[in-house]
């Protein structure tokens, strides 16, 4: 199970990495229903802005809660709120690392706040935001 | 292609529409590496809150995503930012309504500010928050 | 990063826990190509022994895998062997939970020697077997 | 369906080959939940022993569960046991041919002793190991 609100402290942190893979972006579209061209049509996707596909950002989105269910504040969170600025595009092939880190804690009403963020392997931030929680309490 | 700024008005919406599957979830944590026991282990999540298994809150957040990515403004349209306050457990059969709404234009900096939500069958809203996109302009 | 070998105990263990889905075995059978009538039809798996499609023993081994790999001794550690025993069927639907315990070590050469099962819901052993693995050095 | 032991001999071998995708090993963790990084984090992979991402190795264990489920002795069969031992990585473009062949029958307890490998495209054994499965009987 993951921490109570009592085993957490203020910059704490915890990070997953995943290197993105052209089926992740396709199974992503295929479970959302998110089809746009920039995600799975490479034709026209040369001739936009990205000049390729790119990931979608709610995948990298996926990936701040994936950290925030499994390692912090982990199994029995509650997750209530959470603020996303996808700064710069995702490709296939990039290995993307969200980070999630306390930044305070509301005792009395159960509450993490949390910044969160994501990078690509050049260091790049690629998403940002913060998210509140609520850490088991049993 | 997608809405140019020009082609937008206020108040206009569009949705989409999924009954959310046992693989759509499991799908969801197979890419997102979000294997909290609330999504895939039945057992525990019937001793939780919810009693049952539930989605990721952001499979609703990426119907968001797929709303505006391949129909309002859709394809073209670059994703700015995104706020989420999870309201209510979506579980496995419940069928989500993802909805945009176009709430104001900026013409200048080509900002469309949107409110965005995920409501269940019961017209229950499970997702809210507010998104910026910045239409196609070519 | 996982344990190294001076952070390992005899009886130390650890788990993983997942309901069995349908697109699980589905993937299964997918990606390994055992499409083995028991797995995925419903109608001659009816008149089988088992009355009804199985998963995968491999499947079930998979998560044993997952234990190694993620948990103990974790990221780095290099899986040498693996003995299988088949008990008992896993249905669709099934929660199985994958076990590993430290039975010894060998510092020398960088072995553990690790007892490794799976229970379904009931408690029962489904698969049971031994594994060998050297954990990560640096 | 599959040979019943009656028409099994000793030396009788069969086999199945696929070249092992990104997707196969991506889908693989997220049937199993392995996230182990050095399955897919390439930039983490990069700085390991195999310098790149490698193949679970059970889902080479997966393509000689399904030489057996599907070819020999085939559909029906109910398999019993399995040693494994992992002996070189398997890289994503990988071609593995995963064999099993008879070693010895004892047709009291219906019950065929296997001998079972994979080997790459260079005929290198990745996986070795040893069978017991019980052909169908009816």
């Amino acid at each position: 199970m993951g921490y109570t609100i009592d085993e957490l402290s203020v910059g704490q942190s915890d990070s997953f990495t995943k290197t993105i893979s052209e089926s992740d972006v396709y199974l992503f579209a295929g479970v959302t229903g998110d089809f746009n061209p920039a995600h799975i049509d490479e034709e026209q996707a040369k001739s936009s802005k990205f000049q390729t596909r790119i990931a979608h950002g709610m995948l990298s989105a996926g990936f701040i809660s994936s950290v925030m269910g499994m390692k912090l504040p982990g199994p029995g969170t509650i997750y209530i709120s959470q603020t996303l600025t996808f700064c710069a595009p995702v490709h296939i092939g990039d290995t993307i690392t969200a980070t999630v880190e306390v930044l305070s804690i509301d005792y009395e009403r159960n509450r993490v706040f949390l910044k969160t963020f994501c990078r690509n392997q050049d260091g790049r931030i690629v998403v940002t935001g913060e998210a509140v929680t609520s850490p088991r309490n049993i």
